[in-house]
This record gives C-alpha cells, structure tokens and sequence, in this order.
C-alpha cells in the first residue's frame, strides 16, 4: 500500500471562544490546514466532536461543517467516541484514504464548551461514561479521576505532589506555544498550594475545558508532487481499541489495556520498536491519566509512571518527551478535538518546526487519545518521511 | 478489490421498548446478526445513533455496546449524521472493510425514543438541522418537511391526497412485515380522515418515531468458505455525499441534490444502470421526502415522483417496489438505526427471504438514508452473489 501522509495541518488558539460559533472556529483550522496542503480539495470530512449535540444543540456537525466552509458535495460525517473524538476522526479519515475510494480527506476536530445553550458541562462530560450505572449515581468524570488517582497513591504509595511534574512539564511547554490556553510556566509551590477540586485531584491535575479546532488533510504520498512544499508527515500505524465503558467492570482499574493494545498494535504496524519513539503526545485529561498511559504504553514499569514526570524523562530534552505543546493541561482540552490537535503538534515536530517546543531530531511520534479512563484507546504513530 | 459482503443480518422489532435500554435492544440484534453470520468475531464496531446523547444522556456509544455484547478489545466508534447515522455507519464500516486494516466489522444501528432522561424529543430531533439558523427559531424537522410539502403541492398542482400512495403501500407492506411497528393495511378513506399534523402534512405523511435496532456484518467474500449458509449480499456501491444543512441554503429546495449525487455515484461504482435496480428502500421520514428522493434519483421526473406511489409503481409488483417491508411509515423510524434496517431488508430480499414481501426476482437493491431534508444522503447498491 502506498504511503498516507498529512499534507496539511491548521488549529486555531486554544481557549474561550465566546464570540464565535462552532462552525467559524472549525473553519479557520480547516482553512489553514488546507492552505498549509497547497490547497488541495478534500473529497471527505471527518468530523471529531463530543458535545455539540449537547452543549450547542447541534448534530448534524459533519454537514454543517463542510457547508460552511463550501465543500458541499464531499461527504461528511460525524465520529465520536468521548474524549477520544479527535482519535477516532483521524482514524476513519485514515481507514477512508486506505481503502482507495477517498483521495483526499479531511479531519477535523472542534469543541465548544462555551456553548451551553444545551445541557450543563459536567453533565455533558459525564455522558462519556456509563449512562445508566456511573453518571446517573452522580460519578462525574472528574470524581472518577479522584477516585483513580487515590487507588494509584494507596497501591504504590505516591506522596501528594507526586504528580507536580506532570503540571510543570505541560505549562513549561505550553509557555511557547503561541496556541496554548495557558502559556505560562508554573511552579512547584503553585501546584503545591493549588486549590482541591476532588481529592486527592487539585486544580493542576485537571485539564481546562476549552474550545478549539484543529485539522489536519490525508492523502496518498503517490498523489502529491515529488518536491512538496514541506516535509511529509507520514501515518505509519493506527489503531483503536475499547475497554469496557465503566471503571468498575475493569479486572485492574490501574491498567489501561486499551492503551496498551491500540499502542502495542500502532507500533507494530510502523515495524518499529518502543524505543524509536522519539516523543508521546498523551491525553492528559488528568495526572493520573498520564501517568497510567506512560506505563500502559510500556515507558514506564506498572507503578512508576508518576516518576517520570519528575525526573525530568518527560521533558523536551529527556528520554520520552511528551505534552511537547503544553499537552491537554497547558494547551488545554478542547474535547473532540484533542485528538487532532495532538496529530497537528506531533506533525509540526515531525518536520522540524516547533522551534522553541523542537524534539531534537524526532522521527516518530506516538500521539494517544482517550475516552473516558481509556475506555477508547485510539493510537496513531507518525514519522517523518523526509 | 475482493467483494465486501453482508454475512449476517439482525434486527429486533421495532415499537417502544419502555423495558429495555440502548444495550440491550442492541445486543438482541447484534447477537441476531452474529449467529446468522456462522459465528464471526467482529474486530471493530460502527455504531449508528443519532439521539442517545441527547435522549439518554449517553455518549460513546459504540463503547457502550462493544462492551455489552463482550467484545471489549475491538476499535468501537459511534457515527453520527442526524437521521442517516445508520447509513453512515454502514458506509463506515465498509470503508474499513475495503482498506483491508478490518477483516470483519460489526454495523449496528440503535436508537431509543422512549428514553427521555434528557431533553424533549422534537428539540433532540431538531438538532439535525442549523441549530443557529432554523431550530433556534422554534424550526422542526416536521414543520420543515410541511414547508416543502407545501412548496411542492403548489409548483406541481398536486392535490390534498395527492401523497395517500405512499402511506397506502408502506402499511400494505408492513402488514406482513414481523418486525414492524405497525402491521396494518390501511384504506385511502383513513389517510383523507387523518389528523392535520402541520398543514400539509397530516398524520400519515409523518413516520413514527420508534426504538429498534439492526445489525449487519460485513467482510470479504475471500474469507468465507465457499459453501457458506446462505446467498451472500454483496455491497456493490456504496457513496454519502452533503448538501447545505439548512434547507434556506438551497438554490432548490425542491431536488435532493445529495440524494442525486450519491445515488449516481453508487450506481456507477456498481456498474449498473438505473433500470436494473429492482427495488428502492427510500428514507420516508416524511411522504414528501419519499417523492423527492424518487425524482431525485431519477426513478421519476421532477414534479412526478407523487403520481408512482398512486399508480401502482412503488408496489411490490410495480416498477420499482420501495418500502418493500413498510418503510419508515410503517416498519416504524427508529432514527439512526433506520439505515440498517433498509440494510437488513435489502438483505434479506437479495436473499430471496422476503416471503410475503418478496420482490420476485431481485438481484439489484438501492437503499439510500437521509439526514434531514437531504443534507445528508447515503446510498449503497447491495447486490444477490448467488
């Protein structure tokens, strides 16, 4: 099979988006993603969204999407699976333009947490989880982070600020990122004094809900020019996979298998080893998340994932870089569309232009994208073709 | 490529089905599906549902069933395009299945009316439409269809009962149909009584919002025994395609263009003509959707489409049999599970199961599901192997 490249990338900043609407905000990441592909015409959007039908009181956002940004004719549809929308997006777009029938595709996540003419936003984000025997008892996403998390410190005895490095990494990071909700480093003493929100969960172990877009244009290497105009992002491994919805049918809640397997086959895929990743772009929704998706992935031996953030292994110049742009904490999480801004990070790595946030010589990427405790796993390995 | 077939069908009743919830109405076709496949272990999931989020307060879906019917471990997704989510699953996983990354996918479609923990109904209905442009200002889908209704009767003189066939053929059609919500024949005397719902639009231009879930398994004829149980369906076309998502948007509010489109592409791809499809399951959200996507597709020319549900064309031995087991009038409308029950029945015509609503002889089924007023339009050309 032919190489699938990304040909294009576009997002727009993180943040609170209160002016403008979810189709102008996925628009600007679609226009400059396909301005960056030398403006190739996609045949197919793929649209990663968690909340509109909710929080905006739209289905329906694949179409509304390509309308507006004049691609009707193309066809376009809606992909969700919670937090893990972007992921899956990608994944479709992936599958789509391997099965020959989509030349061009485009993906693209948005999110609107601004938007609440719908539902509130716990409300909305605990739709994630299990419906009829986790959110209806009141369990939100965050409490059952809080409860994760405090089994994780019982189990291999984790002090309190344990999981400070995953904070300080995540805004060290998104200080120079100029699409970053937060660009500003923190401290140690900040994350100590951070204010509780679901014990032992602090303000800093939480990422912020925020809107944003993100895009990014598959396509067949074979389609495009021999002398593109910048270097070729290529996906070399992609996989998903779903663990059980609720937390409690799990045999061993501190392991993410579906982390674990739609890595360990991603990688496979891309014929490489564990070790040639360069950096891990992870779905920092919380701390805890992190820290289990570094030993799920195999980075980190089972509870020892926590030490990585503090020994400086996940930093920009250490073994396993990872939330090189600020992450979910720092850049922010724009739900369904966390999954495409990872994809468009890992890529600007990939071809050398993260300036500030670089990985010095980074040739693959691991970009991983959750929904809800990793009930989706969704994998993807990029790799630098030039 | 090697031919992508329909190994299994499943379906459950459709009705209200206040006892059970999305799981479980799922697995029952799911299970049905499986068992009809000889036991295929499906390796990924496409969920089709356009409400749960709102309805249920359930999102990540295609989790929810995977996990449920214990197939933790596969890639699940949910996909969403208003009332074609099961048209557009479907389309979903056969892409899968053609990029040869997926041997074997699961199609379910599930959708739950009954479940009404959040919002109103026809406020989660309208969320198919601009929500910004046409729902906020108090805009259903049914009024919508009433106003093209009205547009249609006064371009094309058509008079009050000019639309009676279509409810008359899909009740006549359903009546043997066993896993109809309704199986009753009704008389022209009853269609001209019906209660006015939204002038034009009375009582039986309006299909029933109904719970119902149906499930199909596809995968390559190449890894299949060749003595396998039953005629394999072979998905020959397959194409969705978009048009403006509010029907102001449309330079004509009176052709499906996307309906046109798609149709057009999927039979091109079948390599086949108009004339050689043998039976039509059309998207009867609404009788004048019905005359549309007949015209549209080119079974009628344009303003004529009313006169084939009067002449006897749509009937089982008429030109071109559509609603062969009731349609959404009378099978019932479990929204995004709609377009896997086209699939089913499709299947199970090509398969020459029909029995009371057999089409005699059928090797060539169009099936073609819609989201809202043809912003979206999905078709598939599925076809008998055997």
């Amino acid at each position: 099979m032919t190489d699938i490249v990304i040909a294009g990338i576009g997002q727009t900043e993180v943040g609170e988006h209160w002016d403008i609407g979810l189709r102008e905000l996925a628009f600007s990441a679609i226009q400059a993603a396909v301005k960056d592909s030398g403006g190739l015409r996609p045949q197919a959007l793929f649209a990663g969204n968690m909340l509109a039908p909710n929080l905006s009181n739209q289905a329906h956002l694949g179409v509304l999407l390509a309308d507006y940004a004049g691609l009707t004719g193309v066809e376009a549809v809606t992909v969700e699976a919670a937090g893990a929308s972007g992921g899956a997006a990608l994944r479709q777009g992936y599958l789509a333009v391997a099965s020959g029938m989509v030349d061009v595709a485009l993906v693209i996540g948005v999110e609107k947490f601004t938007d609440k003419i719908g539902s509130d936003v716990e409300e909305a984000l605990a739709t994630a989880s299990d419906s009829d025997f986790e959110a209806v008892q009141g369990m939100t996403v965050t409490a059952q982070a809080a409860l994760l998390m405090k089994r994780y410190m019982y189990e291999y005895q984790v002090p309190v600020d344990g999981f400070a490095g995953f904070a300080l990494t995540a805004h060290a990071n998104g200080a120079t990122n100029k699409y970053a909700m937060y660009r500003k480093a923190i401290k140690a003493e900040t994350y100590a004094r951070a204010e509780m929100v679901s014990d032992p969960l602090n303000m800093f172990d939480i990422a912020p809900n925020a809107d944003g877009a993100a895009a990014v244009i598959l396509t067949r290497r074979d389609l495009l020019p021999r002398d593109f105009a910048h270097p070729l992002v290529k996906i070399s491994g992609s996989a998903s996979a779903a663990d059980t919805l609720a937390l409690h049918d799990r045999r061993d809640v501190l392991y993410f298998e579906a982390a674990q397997f739609s890595a360990g086959k991603a990688i496979k895929q891309a014929g490489i080893t564990l070790d040639q990743i360069n950096f891990f772009e992870y779905h920092d929704a919380f701390s805890i998340y992190a820290a289990l998706q570094l030993e799920s992935v195999g980075f980190a031996i089972r509870g020892q994932g926590w030490k990585l953030a503090s020994d400086g292994s996940i930093g920009l110049k250490g073994r396993i870089p990872s939330a090189t742009f600020g992450g979910l904490k720092a850049r922010g999480f724009p739900g369904g569309a966390t999954g495409l801004y990872q994809a468009v990070e890992a890529a600007a790595q990939l071809r050398g232009q993260a300036e500030a946030n670089q990985v010095a010589g980074a040739k693959y990427g691991l970009i991983q994208s959750l929904g809800g405790p990793a009930s989706t796993a969704i994998s993807h390995i990029l790799q630098c073709l030039d």
